[in-house]
């Protein structure tokens, strides 16, 4: 039975609650933010108990606490109340910096020709190989809090910088560490197939034997349910690698994500619908027919603008095409040290709407709801629905479209995570809440 | 005579001074940063005593404090010590939000659309006349707070949402009380000429006739040495109009600047270099012709990319083009409700590295000492040298260039206006530094 302080009772809220139903939002549902102009909702054990409407929720509580039950009770005074932001996409175990590459993309190198000089990828490889795990996790929960404190409460995060046996598992179980220390839900993501590494270079095949005979079964066997990503691209993996890796991964259980149509159409999204991928990631350069099989797979699209702008490009994916086409769409930093040093995911939200020309009820969605999909925890949180993980945002705002308003400027909020308020370095002076 | 504790010695710093010489730098010293790899700097009763190479600074402040001499020490172990930013171009002033239009633009409508419907600029003009002096300090302060929180201590400040003689003076004494409350230094500008108020609607030339004969001497003789400026563009005050309100500022004493060339090619920036303005502002659609005026004329381009983000548009300011005419570039951050409510002039900086193609250094010029020059405080702020107000960052980082690479996470800095650090949220805990 549940202590009564892990009763928590948030009454005069307006609800965001993005619920209802099963499975992504897509097409006319994108925007389904499900607003509750007067709610309220209760936690017990870490879950929603309720949430809607302020009367139904107060009898449900009634009848399920009784009338006197002790909780933690909270007068949002209409403000928003609405689900932790999903970040589904990133790239957070890495040491070392790419400054200086900055300066060589603003000279006019290009994103292939810095990783074919050995910049790029290769050089954070070197970096992260060479840091002790405690760096690795000291880093990494650094980055944790900076997400929190944008808001994000369930992350994806990609190994992918070691890109040796030894080396991936090393940093999945960073990743792991770093989970059973910090509230943030992490959802591990195996991404051995990111680059072919320098003692592998001219010898792609031979790395690709490695990740499929040795890497994969490994991480299997550590991490079941761990996802499996690729990079298929121009400069990264072909179709045909990406496919050989992807069938491993598929034949040993492992959920699917590939890194799609960033620079080149390679066929990359097709192939993710057809291995019944979770989701197709960046989708810049994507088809209509890609988008009619991903839309037909349930595949979804998680774009990532942010590396649009940390790359200085103009070239943002087309949306709206792929909204019109069926495919649910979910947003992601793609935090990473080289295209995109960004854990402001409001940031890339105001970006969505503005660039993607989302609205901020799609960009919601896309950052909550979808996200969780896209990380195969949809049935757990990113909505706010009893039974879901009491995963919430509770913002100094009135309006929940602030939140891609604003930018550079997250408001003012305390963050909960399975029924516990975290610390919050902007939190708010609320009366009931720490 | 100073206090004892008004003396401070950061010592091993990695000091970025943007020093020497006189006005703002320009073409190939656009991205003369002056760094000394192991500096110092003493401050002494709110000014800069000495800052350079260590045994240079040390042996200053011997002959000056004494060996014995009471100060706060400061061993910033190989951190970056450079000059405070200063925000060039900011309209802070203002009550309401502009949340529903970003729908608006999000569905197609254009900037002079929805400013012709009603909209924009005129939606908070009727939220600002209603706010009291009460609310509109309150929302001011706060967002001193954001812009400091992000490295901000020197910050030019327009009017222009009264749009009448009697709220234009308000807002500059609403400013005129924060700038007493706050550690910021706050550069006045008067911007009467923002837009035609609803209650002038067709009668353009009698609003200019009110800037002209009544508001410019009222502004002028309340608010001396104030700046004043005027948008200039499609939909807002066409060249002439413009004209005459700079020519009566300029009459009266007043240093000028102007919103220009930011959607149409008015022939404004010209105008700016012919009248001696200090600055022209957004510079999207300058001519060559234009920009050799202003190079001519020392001019400095404030150019404004977070607007750009803002509109969702893709056309940024053609910056090397302007470096490459001798144009000296500064940064703002453009802070207003409708087209870039965001305070985060590091994110400024980064888009300006990665969409003007600047590196890091010219970046960092244009936020510190040109941003000054284009503020009119050129001689007080925006560098580190003897005589200059100590105004700086202690950042935690090791390279200046940090500062433009991460973006969305303004780096942990400890913040110094005038030889006092400031309350900081993301303070380094630092022995010595409060």
């Amino acid at each position: 039975m549940a202590t009564p302080s892990r009763r928590i009772l948030i009454d005069h809220a307006r609800l965001v609650t993005v619920a209802g139903g099963d499975g992504p939002l897509a097409g006319p549902r994108q925007g389904r933010v499900g607003l509750v102009v007067d709610g309220a909702l209760a936690v017990e054990a870490g879950r929603i108990l309720a949430a809607g409407p302020r009367e139904d929720v107060l009898r449900q509580v009634t009848s399920a606490w009784g009338a006197a039950a002790e909780r933690e009770q909270i007068d949002a005074d209409g403000r928003v109340v609405m689900p932790g932001l999903v970040d589904a996409h990133s790239h957070p175990v890495w040491a070392g910096s790419r400054v200086a590459e900055l300066e060589l993309r603003i000279r006019g190198a290009g994103y292939v020709e810095i990783m074919e000089a050995g910049g790029g990828i290769a050089s954070t490889v070197r970096a992260t190989r060479d840091a002790t795990d405690e760096a690795l996790l000291a880093d990494l929960l650094t980055r944790l809090d900076q997400l929190m404190d944008h808001g994000v409460t369930t992350l994806e995060a990609k190994s992918g910088y070691g890109l040796s046996t030894a080396e991936e598992l090393r940093h999945l179980r960073v990743l792991a560490q770093a989970a059973a220390r910090h509230p943030m839900r992490i959802v591990p993501t195996f991404l051995g197939a990111h680059a072919v590494p320098d003692e592998f270079r001219g010898r792609d095949e031979a790395y690709v034997d490695l990740v499929v005979e040795e890497m994969l079964p490994a991480v299997a066997a550590a991490f079941p349910g761990a996802f499996c990503d690729a990079f298929c691209d121009l400069g990264a993996f072909s179709l045909a690698q990406t496919e050989r890796v992807l069938n491993a991964a598929r034949a040993l259980g492992l959920p699917l994500k590939v890194h799609a149509d960033e620079f080149g159409h390679l066929g990359c999204a097709e192939l993710a619908a057809r291995l019944g991928a979770v989701s197709a990631d960046h989708c810049i350069v994507t088809s209509p027919a890609d988008m009619d099989a991903m839309a037909r797979s349930g595949t979804v699209a998680v774009l990532l603008p942010g590396t649009t702008l940390g790359l200085g490009s103009l070239h943002f994916a087309p949306a709206r095409e792929l909204l019109l086409h069926g495919v649910p769409l979910a947003l992601g930093t793609d935090l990473n040290p080289g295209t995109c040093p960004c854990p402001d995911l409001p940031l890339i939200m105001a970006m969505a709407a503005r660039y993607l020309k989302l609205t901020p009820d799609e960009v919601l969605v896309a950052a909550t709801r979808n996200a969780a999909y896209a990380s195969g925890r949809g049935a757990v949180a990113g909505r706010l629905e009893a039974g879901f993980a009491a995963d919430l945002l509770l913002l100094e705002a009135q309006d929940h479209r602030e939140l891609c308003y604003a930018f550079g400027q997250t408001p003012r909020m305390q963050v909960m995570v399975g029924g516990i308020w975290t610390r919050q370095t902007r939190a708010l002076a609320i009366e009931g809440a720490r």
